[in-house]
């Protein structure tokens, strides 16, 4: 089985990137002094799984950001939309959430970080989140890409733990418990 | 002069009602233990300016929830709209947040609290919240009133406090800095 783990900063009205994609307002609060525990949040990930816009955006950055193998999940783009360098780093697949689970359980992987809001929604809605880590940066952007969206039913969290920073980011730690059809509208 | 200050709670994509007005989904998960600070925050707070949605909501309760006065900023109540028990209690003003705290200041009022997601917003747009303490609720609608609307340019907010409870609410205190043109889009 494999279970997916959300790692992602938000600003505190619930966006992960301005609307082009922007994210210089995260970038300019982030204290590098501060551990907030993406080392020890990635230690036991195998694969991570994003979006083509979180794709796009690594591939906007000096040098290529991971050091998993990266899954980007897209109807458009495929192998031949790879640069060179990244062969093998990178793979391509047009799979629904469910189905690009299977697969990669076949492969024998275990635990997948999930990154990215569109990819984020489709697992959330399908009930193939396990926990989500939530950075909450202080700053309101007013517009952008938000984390969250449209759900057929309300989804219950545990929250496991809560830190603040003093650069005045909040991260918690939520489990998501199930849907909860006892408050489901 | 007068400040404003907001005491909300949210849920954790950032809605304080179903699009409906509906807040069984925060009253169910509200642990009557757990002291979350409301009384310690309205203690020092003179007057109660809120929107027409908060207004109708806190009409429908058995009991009126409210001991300060309330101001209720809308352009389609007024003094008429007002059952007579709550005479004396409630006042109207169509008038524009600046105007609104410019006729408080003329009573001699210092410290007012702000509630509702459009009435926040409207204040919070010219600048005019002193601070914010959100509580997060562990819990996805999908769907709602949101908390926090459009902007012109980033706000920006430094952290003051953040702790978390058992029930698994998340309260953090935010002083509004300011606006921040450095990171204008």
């Amino acid at each position: 089985m494999v279970t997916t783990h959300v790692f992602i900063a938000v600003s505190l009205d619930g966006y992960i990137a301005r609307q082009d994609g922007d994210i210089d307002w995260l970038l300019q609060r982030d204290d590098p002094t501060e551990d907030h525990g993406y080392a020890a949040f990635i230690a036991d990930k195998e694969w991570i799984v994003m979006g083509r816009g979180t794709f796009e955006k690594a591939l906007t950055f000096d040098a290529w950001p991971y050091d998993r193998p990266v899954l980007v999940l897209s109807r458009q783009l495929n192998a031949g939309s790879l640069p060179e360098k990244l062969n093998g780093k990178v793979q391509f697949s047009c799979r629904a959430p469910g189905e690009v689970l299977a697969d990669l359980a076949e492969q024998n992987v275990h635990r997948v970080y999930l990154d990215g809001g569109q990819v984020i929604q489709s697992f959330l809605r399908e009930g193939l989140v396990a926990d989500i880590v939530i950075t909450t940066v202080p700053v309101l952007l007013g517009a952008g890409k938000p984390l969250f969206g449209s759900l057929t039913q309300d989804i219950d969290l545990t929250l496991l733990s809560s830190r603040s920073f003093p650069s005045g980011l909040v991260q918690s730690h939520y489990r998501v418990t199930s849907s909860a059809p006892d408050v489901a509208h």
